[in-house]
């Protein structure tokens, strides 16, 4: 469980990020949250299919950028 | 009314999408939905601060990426 919730936060939504990769290709939806007052950080949820389980993703990552850009590009 | 509605859907989410660029002021979260059997375009639903009003926003437009950039930057 790496979302906190869903809905309006008062803190980071997310407690850690998912660092396996294999993980984008089982990708539905990506949510990004731009740093508010009650979060300095940019956060990433991800949807994934089947399970429909949410996982946040590391804003950092050079995987999770190309997943974006190539979702961006198409 | 931009958005078709929420959850699993098995045609385009966007009927149309949104011009004015001031909204991207007004962002507080961005959803992408790559394309799928149903729906052979990426999507991009902007939930807007105050109102969580949904509009779908133009994946080719430039301030529209311009947007996400500034996301994946913080």
């Amino acid at each position: 469980m790496s979302v906190r919730g869903i809905g309006v936060e008062l803190r980071c939504r997310c407690i850690e990020t998912e660092r396996n990769v294999q993980i984008a290709r089982h990708i539905e939806s990506v949510e990004l949250f731009p740093p508010t007052s009650h979060c300095k950080d940019t956060e990433i949820i991800a949807t994934l299919k089947e399970t429909g389980q949410q996982v946040c993703l590391d804003t950092t990552a050079p995987w999770v950028k190309k997943v974006i850009q190539r979702m961006l590009a198409k």
